[in-house]
């Protein structure tokens, strides 16, 4: 993309509605605009990533056998009376009545919507297991929405949901969704813990949330220091192996790690005190198995094989879609703007034009940007006629971890120059090299 | 994927309620699932084409430089107060109060959003011309939504939003649109037709619906037979070309093509007999020049190059992105079920293995897969216990436009058989042959 045909309203000023680090880098950086109160347009800056995030967790899903698919955003209240969460949620619930005076609601959660499917469908044993997820937009009216997209009223989250013959069952689902997410969040380039987490009114040991450490995060974390050398790379899960997601489990969660929430004073004392740690962490996902809830009071059965109609096991299972961009600047910044995880970032790289107008800058500059698209990479290339300063600020502000500089001075000597964001450390080298050096940090992601 | 680990609940009766074919057999397929008036869930297969139209909407607005984003689905009521068409938009425009008591609305389109965003944030000429778009969902309350997605309630739509300085560039970048819609809607196995549609109460010649032919069709529409022989093809176009987009807006509107909105009796009448048609068609897109109605409202002004600050010329191109579902259906199915252009179909090829649990032909189905797969190519592998006919009915109904077949008589002679869904046409040859041949087919697109 070329900038003077992109649409990038960065902003010079910090925003004064803005409290924290990553509500004002996005809207300086041109991400987001505030609609109302806590709902926010996806700039094409800010679209991108978000496009980008919802293909990591797409694929990441895929990939343990759960099934895409997509419910509406608004709902019928009858389910919720069926299952007696219409009166449970509180003010946080947008009510709306159409114009046929019928409740309706904008969907908060959709264990309601989905398991209605489930019985509509589903009879029998032998079509389970069956693990259903959507990304769609989700409303909770919010009475105060505040830190941009990390608490917004309209917001973007990947729902899944589990449906299995017996508890069993329902915790190896409950176990995959754990592998999956371990992956997710590292190939957003953060390392998010997962922390015991409190079941709530349904109880249960069954449910843990992902935080990502962050000194703005809204939960005071616990945990042993240990748990952070921890790293899933890139290994190879077979998700319909029990033994397999099960060792993941215990290995990311036998250490002590809890939020403010299921905090234990006494057990956190037994971990040695130079591996204990407290600090604060932002929620971006949480797992949840919780049994036969829903299909007890909804009527969800299926046949077993001895003919038993019997309930099925369900857990549901988050990630923030819209929030982790809140949480990835927030855990990746600097002073001078955003510093994009190479999994996310919207543009593979920046190509800077020194002296736009230059014949041979700019046919240098072209013909870089023709290679990396060759290369199906995605430059964004600051062709305006700018000073140098304001296009390197512009270019820090927007956090493209990758930079090519182009002058004359440096072309004379058959060079350019590239920066990374994350270090400042530059390069100088033929442009063929660099186009080769960030093609190759992307294909090994 | 193998139809035992899919969710496809495909339905052996036709549903009461459903009046129309695609709707019916969208129902019947597995691809949604009704869950209130209008609103719908849409199943793994109805998801998977619904993201593949989404799909080339997106490729060939990028092609011609118009830049994605995302607006929110509801919306603060003071933007339509400003541009007076609150109290305009009737019982169709979903109206809600938040917790604050606040007036929202779900919006039903975006004219006002986009143009506070555009007003917000350009001032000068130098930023023009600029085409932002999205796909978003949107919500009309219709008193009574019926056919399923052909006119539903809630339902997915790309809207897209032209500025420019003057009115000639503004209808450049309607030209624009209608390239792009006529290849857009050609690469999804559609002709759609651009007939000159009703202005409405904003009035002017510079608006096209572009029209389904099809029986079950809403309008009834009336044209010249010789644009029904027009097609676009894989033409390379410039889009910053006003030559050759004119030409084609030229080649695709000179001829007559009208609904009954805008039909002159009179003037068809000009056209040899032989050669005058009535049909019937399914509205899929509309583009519309409006020039400064919204900009001059709302106060979106630039500064031009005397520094004199005038109103934008502007447009807005929509697409029915959901609805599209239903018209592809309604020109492409048989008594059998659907019939998906390849443009769009869920999965690339069904594999039928006629005796399941045979060990050779278990053996050649998964090689099948695998080879496929390797190619890039989806298959759907219907590893199911069940007899031929239960497969093949399933197989015709979902649409696939390939299938290959696997047996045990066949696999002693080395052949197995690849029958194309539109014709019927089947032929025997060896499984390497047949996974070349449907790559090809896909390569060609």
């Amino acid at each position: 993309m070329r900038l003077s045909r992109y649409f990038l309203p960065v902003l010079k000023e910090n925003p004064a509605e803005a409290q924290i680090v990553s509500h004002r880098l996005m809207l300086r950086a041109g991400m987001i605009k505030q609609s109302s109160a806590g709902i926010y347009s996806w700039l094409p800056l800010g679209y991108k990533v978000l496009k980008n995030i919802e293909k990591i967790v797409h694929e990441e899903q895929v990939k343990a056998g759960h099934i895409p698919m997509l419910m509406p955003t608004l709902q019928s209240a009858d389910l919720w009376r069926e299952s007696g969460r219409y009166d449970d949620y509180g003010q946080e619930m947008l009510r709306i009545k159409d114009r046929h005076d019928r409740d309706m609601l904008y969907g908060p959660t959709n264990e309601e919507l989905i398991t209605d499917i489930f019985r509509s469908h589903v009879n029998s044993y032998k079509d389970l297991p069956l693990t259903l997820y959507h990304i769609q937009w989700k409303f909770r009216d919010e009475v105060r929405p505040r830190f941009g997209v990390m608490r917004g009223r309209e917001f973007l989250m990947k729902d899944g949901y589990n449906f299995d013959l017996t508890k069993e069952d329902a915790l190896h689902a409950y176990n995959r969704h754990l592998v999956t997410y371990l992956r997710t969040y590292e190939r957003m380039g953060l390392q998010a813990i997962p922390m015991r987490a409190d079941g709530g009114p349904i109880g249960g040991d069954y449910t843990h949330e992902f935080l990502v450490l962050a000194e703005t995060g809204e939960s005071e974390v616990f945990y042993d220091s240990e748990i952070t050398d921890l790293k899933f790379g890139s290994r190879d899960i077979d998700f319909d192996s029990v033994e397999e997601c099960q060792a993941v489990l215990e290995e990311f969660t036998s250490r002590y790690a809890r939020t403010d929430e299921t905090h234990d004073e006494a057990v956190f004392n037994e971990v040695p005190e130079e591996r204990r740690r407290t600090a604060r962490g932002i929620e971006v996902g949480q797992i949840f198995y919780f049994g036969t809830k829903y299909s007890e009071a909804m009527n969800a059965t299926v046949v077993d094989n001895e003919g038993n109609k019997v309930p099925v096991h369900m857990g549901s299972h988050g990630i923030g879609v819209s929030r982790l961009l809140g949480a990835i600047i927030e855990a990746s910044h600097d002073e001078n703007g955003i510093i994009w995880p190479e999994g996310v970032t919207p543009f593979h790289c920046g190509i800077v034009n020194l002296k736009q107008g230059d014949a041979e800058a700019d046919a240098a500059c072209d013909a870089l940007y023709k290679s990396l698209t060759a290369l199906g990479l995605e430059p964004l290339y600051d062709d305006r006629n700018e000073r140098a300063g304001g296009k390197f600020a512009t270019m820090d502000l927007i956090g493209l971890p990758w930079r090519i500089t182009v002058g004359p001075r440096g072309l004379k000597n058959g060079v350019v120059e590239l920066t990374s964001r994350r270090t400042g450390e530059s390069e100088e080298l033929p442009p063929e090299q660099a186009v080769e050096k960030i093609a190759q940090i992307y294909a090994s992601l």
